[in-house]
């Protein structure tokens, strides 16, 4: 079965209802044996893409996780980004902010840890949280100097959208590639998930009460998540919407999605010129003379 | 004299000819003595108002200043900055870009320099020298891994001037207030100054041939000056093109800048509230018996 990556993209302009896009589709593989073959095609293929990335650094990539507590972005980024060099790669992870990060504009903190040329940053949440946890607990605007009169605000969440979109036009056009990724899960798995990690002790340190407190608000993520993807998908940076209640079949998804991405930057390694191979016979005779 | 600061700011949209834009006009001064009289007052205002804004921590301010070589940028700075405590108050000097800078997007090397609320970074020149010197001199485009079919391509200064505008219009919603200037130089007074560094022991340090060779240029910076401005100007973020001709008297208005960009926050001392009365009185009992 072939996987049909416009099933998940999300057109710019594209109202969304999270509720009509599944959290379970027809997986690809049809045992647990083909699902590791085919992940390993994909992560070879990573591998080898990855390599001429970095050696014609030429662009750079972006690759944003978003989702709810236990749908997965953890197992995903481990699976499928194992196979690549992190001499070039690199995972980051938002957790709260400092407080000189409180002291600037919201997209400041994730400015540093933007990829350069040749290079894949991971953002294991993103600038996306300040219009989805900020969104659902307004309070916490009061921390990050925004007056209590406008936590309220309806523009306020344009405006930050706007500020979002206007940002990745620019790391576009200057040659940042941005892959946005939300595994879409739903409120029975994660049920199912937070219980076995409850019981499982392998699992259960990733398990805590506030993981608890923030399922109460799960219509109100949705909704948060549903408007941002809606204002925040464009041609150049589409969202991904991608079924999670499977977590194999998630990840084949997500690798298959990273894939093409690379594969659109064409990147090859840079070829020598005439001059560079001359060059290369002169250090190839200094070296065997060198004894 | 009264200083007009509307004389020297430019509106939004506005075409920009710097050969009508004077480079001198009448001092607002009448005498050496009256000139320091104006500065101290202008400093002391600055000190107190900065204090305020750095107490309420409200606010960030960013100062941009560009100019030709020999224009006044570090004098100024010099002596109208020198009132303001360090503490929240820094000048930021951009000059060869590292290589981790270089693989990043233009705008990626002074983030990390923007200021937080309650402060001042002051930048010595800033990302407008990618439309300025990059645009006079396309081939640095080179290192910064732009395409070299692009250089010459106009629609890439116009992407460019977008990405700023668009960041200001961030950084302006989201608390930043952004003060630009422009000291305007005449290409005969930027010779006299020259030759006063050649001559003077203690300026001769500040002089290099390389200078000379950007001077060749004079007329490829008016324009890529004129441009940027013109099209980076705006309602929140104006532009002023000072007349630089007359060190004091730039320095003057300048200052005068400063200190409206200052009270237009209308910062103030945060207030008291009845509960940290009583807790401070609290504080006090305790201090008075603790002997």
């Amino acid at each position: 079965m072939k996987i049909h990556l416009k099933d998940y993209c999300v057109a710019e302009g594209e109202d969304i209802d999270l509720k009509k896009r599944p959290t379970r589709v027809d997986p690809v593989y049809k045992s647990k044996e083909q699902y590791k073959e085919i992940l390993a095609t994909h992560v070879e293929d990573l591998s080898e893409l990855h390599r001429m990335h970095y050696a014609s650094s030429k662009y750079a990539v972006l690759i944003i996780f978003q989702a709810m507590d236990a749908a997965g972005k953890d197992g995903a980024i481990r699976h499928v980004m194992s196979g690549v060099n992190p001499q070039g790669c690199q995972v980051f992870s938002f957790k709260h902010p400092s407080a000189a990060e409180l002291e600037h504009d919201f997209l400041w903190r994730t400015t540093r840890d933007l990829p350069a040329r040749g290079r894949i940053s991971i953002f294991n949440r993103s600038y996306y949280e300040e219009v989805l946890i900020v969104r659902v607990h307004p309070g916490i605007l009061h921390a990050e100097g925004i007056p209590d009169a406008r936590h309220h605000d309806a523009r306020l969440w344009k405006e930050r959208y706007r500020s979002i979109v206007d940002l990745e036009r620019h790391l576009h056009a200057n040659g940042t590639r941005i892959v946005k990724i939300f595994l879409h899960l739903s409120k029975e798995e994660q049920r199912q998930r937070f219980l076995a990690r409850i019981d499982e002790p392998d699992k259960n340190w990733k398990f805590s009460l506030a993981d608890l407190e923030e399922r109460k608000f799960w219509k109100e993520y949705r909704k948060a998540y549903e408007e941002c993807i809606g204002a925040t998908s464009t041609k150049d940076s589409p969202w991904y919407v991608v079924p999670a209640d499977d977590k194999d079949n998630a990840r084949l998804i997500v690798s298959q999605i990273v894939v093409e991405a690379l594969k659109g930057l064409k990147a090859h390694y840079p070829k020598a010129t005439d001059e560079r191979i001359a060059q290369l016979q002169v250090i190839r005779a200094d070296l065997t003379a060198d004894t």
